[in-house]
């Protein structure tokens, strides 16, 4: 069959199924599909090199739905490829389906999961920074966008990083379909809308119309040939193109035909067609590492040194050992003190600007190829990319988060810049790990553990420097605890900041007769349990405290780990009530009611009269 | 004085008053502050009008610094224009001085609290739309950016905000002084490339010499005449202009001059100029607004509603009652419903795309002019706008936010469109309120309580029909919760579509001779104490069950509400544990352990064998 033809016919019979699988599923996008087909078509026949059978080749291509809700299109591709059969396509979103509603990795060819809008193209650009600057190898990056999620500012942060990176590996294939979900969009097929703006910053683009195989062979060929930036290929297109039912009309957003049975006749009916993919012509260094002597990071107990200094000492030790740890910071690497890698390691080092959502999507991409990132910013900044978060944990994502300037232990820059809803932000994503280290040994020894753990790790770091309680070669396993001072009366718990103040609190208290046992909470999330459970046990009661507003932090970590455990005992949560300014950080963390007098205080209230004598 | 000298002096004292603040202060940022000395000695001379003995003057200009960081110039602003005297400027950052490290409305000339990078040119979107489409004023918005944030995404939601609605009351001044935090922007002092990317959008940009004052002159009264389209003035400017021990100079940032004396000798040492600037020509007009008679959402006992779709007709109806609601949406206003109030009040809806962290700032700006915003979309994309939300907070702003497909129960559409982590966000919010209701007269009665109430509420709102239980004219008080059956073996506590799982878990248990009470805790926080309090010591324990992950959810609100009481008894949480695919609701919420059958068997393991016989 002619090329130009045998296109034609894929393209149909990629609208053709994705009208079958929304329909069997009674749910699902098929207009928002049907727009991408011929787009689809060519890039499958001739352009993309994927070899379907070795989904973990190295030199593959990646694929990134960014439009995830056209999940029926890319399930119907991968049907053309014979990667799935009809069978399975037909199991769209069903319960136990790996065909879900948006993609996810529960699908081998799919790296990363989207579904939330204008998170492809960045992730894109992580596996395309991936490939241009770790792996160096000669594969592409093909990224389907839709119009609607063009107004993301996400989508700009990756324009302007693929740009910035000089990325020539990556094409955008923006299918403008003109109507989002209520209506038209703002630039509806207003091509040259999206293009000066691509071109702006740097991209080369190319306008097309979508339905159009010759021009869309012209364009890809484009985008290949295209080097020192990246591309964009900006199609016309029409939603729901081929079926009348459909085509171009507002409120078929989102829902199977009424008729499919007349759309797929319009369409020339139910095809069979296999379009062969062709492999990379190599499979592609995947490298393997294996940790070798290097430097420790190691603090001498007494010295007074912040948990944020003692990240980058760490990092910087680990990535001595290891070389599959990279780093990329928002800009603030001489606050979080990433600089410490960047200088010693300036090939694994990335700086993502002050745009948060691309260093989330950056660290996605590069730990889908088995890079081990660890990303940095004020903890507070980290809110920015919350959802993409969210969407990491969906992606099966492991990373390392580190946040700086937790609390109103800053003191003097404000609310602004005080992480206060990191702990309940972080504790609430599925399979995360949130650490608090109160000390510089802890910080760097937790580095170890969280390179070599599942999911999101989340560390807070402190500003201000803390004296080093701990020796350099204790350990500290995730989930653990310590219990720094024994005590039968009162068990006070604390991490960070807080654990210092405790301390003293506990010292306080003892010249009262009153006997504190101090726990450590460093790992918020998992709880040690049992220590929590034998402190409900053995003491009369527990003082929570921690530099973070009263909701989702440490204290409800520790009632929902007494929960789980059956134990009770009387538990005063001490956290954050007003709304600080600025301040000396003594100041403001005896306005807020978490310093040592507030403690003090607190554990005097649950430990009976008769008890201290 | 003639014109340009004069604004010479006063720049150069505006200068000299930041190095003295961050002197005083020992922090703080006068190099980023120095660099735009010229611009603001410029504007405050002939430009900005606005009556600063009078800040709730409606006509007011409204002067966001975007770059928050330059709060020591703004504080000098003030100072020139009298507002403040030299011994308050001196107070910078001090401990319950309302100077704080960035600017917060603690100052009533500040409308926004800014310090965060990329908001404040969000929020002026916010604050000129409000002007242009809502109180009709012809005062401007004058937003200060630094050139490192326009790396933000959101930075450019904002620029395709202001040119889509045509706001020719907005200007942006991009201090381009080249170096950041750590080192030099991507874009260095190619002002080009800013003014390409503004003008691809559609403003009209000017670049200029930041230091001239001529230039500068122009710039502004160009930006002033210019109408259809946002102006952005961008400027080549110089960090730490005019000291020679910091201008220009990487490593200077974020920090008190070493010698500020030599340096204030170098900038003509400390003067006292006083700038009067304008105050608008007229007051301009303060809206009131009395409620009036109109429509009720009313819901029949028995029918099936989802709560999002009570959310549109509850706020159409409230909207025809109070002038002063508007509303905003994320371009899914016909899954949030919010499409009702579109259709029906048009002049106060508006699309703000797929752009949530603009829909915030949006939102935050129209509060700050008295009207009061609803904005909804997909819970799980609010996640987007979380830093957003949690700067609102620091502004003080009121503002309420629906999300809706909140949870496992949307169903087929997978992960990516389930908020599992919005109970917990939204609790971490200072001073906010989260609600969820199950039926849909407790959604349209909610929306009442929350467009009186101070502070960020939040209402989650399910995609599937559920039963309505309530009557019409029933009352739901914020903090409140609803006991639907009453019984005192075992105590579930639900909220949404798991009060509804739980009522069905009642009916099983009752069969079984077990009397499980069932409390609707509709009001996640605050939350209704002395009903769980009560239900501890008059039941052997509770269930909690959620449609959210385990952590910092509905169960840990309850555990919190029952430590703070003191009262002790048995709570098993149950909630989402696993990560869900698709599937139908009820295939998920048993999947992930939280339908009746769950709830029943949790509910079974509380009562001992004695107690239901």
């Amino acid at each position: 069959m002619e090329r130009t033809k045998f296109r034609n016919e894929l393209a149909q019979q990629l609208r053709v199924d994705s009208i079958r699988a929304a329909d069997a599923a009674g749910s699902g996008h098929p207009t928002s599909s049907m727009s991408a087909a011929d787009l689809m078509a060519a890039l499958l026949d001739g352009h993309l090199r994927l070899d379907f059978d070795r989904p973990e080749t190295p030199a593959n291509d990646h694929l990134v739905f960014s439009k995830g809700h056209a999940s029926p299109l890319l399930y119907s591709c991968f049907k053309a490829a014979g990667a799935i059969d009809d069978a399975e396509l037909l199991t769209f979103r069903e319960f136990g389906s790996r065909l879900e509603g948006h993609p996810t990795p529960a699908l081998p060819w799919v790296d990363v999961a989207t579904g939330s809008l204008g998170q492809g193209l960045p992730f894109g650009v992580g596996l395309a920074l991936t490939a241009a600057r770790l792996d160096e190898l000669n594969n592409r990056v093909w990224v389907l966008c839709g119009d609607s999620e063009m107004a993301e500012g996400s989508i700009w942060e990756a324009f302007e990083h693929a740009a910035f990176y000089r990325l020539d590996n990556i094409v955008a294939l923006v299918d403008v379909n003109r109507l989002g979900q209520t209506g038209e969009t703002m630039h509806g097929w207003d091509l040259g809308a999206y293009s000066a703006r691509a071109r702006a910053i740097g991209w080369h683009t190319v306008e097309v119309d979508g339905h159009d195989p010759e021009r869309i062979e012209a364009a890809l060929t484009e985008a290949e040939a295209t080097s020192g930036r990246p591309t964009a290929v900006v199609a016309r297109t029409s939603k729901g193109k081929g079926a009348s039912e459909v085509e171009n009309l507002p409120g078929k957003h989102g829902k199977p035909l009424q008729d499919p049975a007349t759309a797929i006749e319009e369409l020339g009916g139910v095809r069979d067609l296999r379009v062969k993919v062709s492999a990379p012509d190599t499979v592609g260094g995947s490298r393997t590492f294996s940790p070798t002597d290097g430097e420790t990071a190691r603090f001498e107990v007494g010295n007074s040194v912040a948990t944020r200094k003692a990240y980058g000492q760490g990092l910087r030790a680990l990535g001595s050992r290891r070389g599959d740890v990279v780093a990329m910071d928002g800009e603030v690497s001489n606050s979080t003190h990433s600089e410490q890698f960047r200088e010693a390691y300036p090939e694994r080092y990335f700086e993502m600007y002050i745009a948060e959502q691309q260093m989330l999507a950056t660290a996605v991409g590069m730990q889908a190829r088995g890079w081990v990132p660890f990303a940095s910013t004020f903890a507070a900044f980290l809110s920015r990319a919350y959802d993409f978060i969210r969407m990491a944990s969906i992606s099966r994502a492991s990373l390392n988060l580190m946040g700086s300037h937790a609390g109103t232990a800053i003191g003097e820059d404000g609310p602004s810049q005080m992480a206060l809803e990191d702990l309940a932000a972080m504790r609430a994503v599925h399979g995360s790990t949130v650490l608090y280290p109160c000390d510089a040994n802890q910080t760097a020894r937790l580095l170890e553990p969280m390179a070599d753990r599942e999911g999101i790790c989340y560390l807070r770091a402190s500003r201000g420097a803390s004296p080093v309680i701990y020796g350099p070669d204790e350990e500290f396993p995730i989930g653990g605890s310590r219990t720094v001072r024994e005590g039968d009366h009162v068990t006070l718990v604390g991490a960070g900041v807080t654990l210092h103040e405790a301390v003293e609190a506990a010292d306080r208290l003892a010249e009262e007769g009153i006997r504190a046992r101090v726990v450590d909470l460093y790992s918020i999330k998992p709880t040690d349990t049992e220590t929590l459970r034998r402190a409900a046990e053995e003491t009369e009661g527990l003082v929570t405290v921690e530099d973070h507003w009263p909701e989702g932090g440490l204290g409800d970590a520790v009632l929902a780990a007494l929960a789980d455990t059956g134990a009770s005992a009387p538990v005063t949560k001490l956290a954050v009530t007003g709304m600080p300014g600025s301040g000396k950080p003594a100041e403001l963390l005896s306005q807020v009611g978490i310093d040592s007098t507030a403690i003090a205080r607190a554990a005097r209230a649950l430990v009976p009269e008769s008890a201290s004598r």
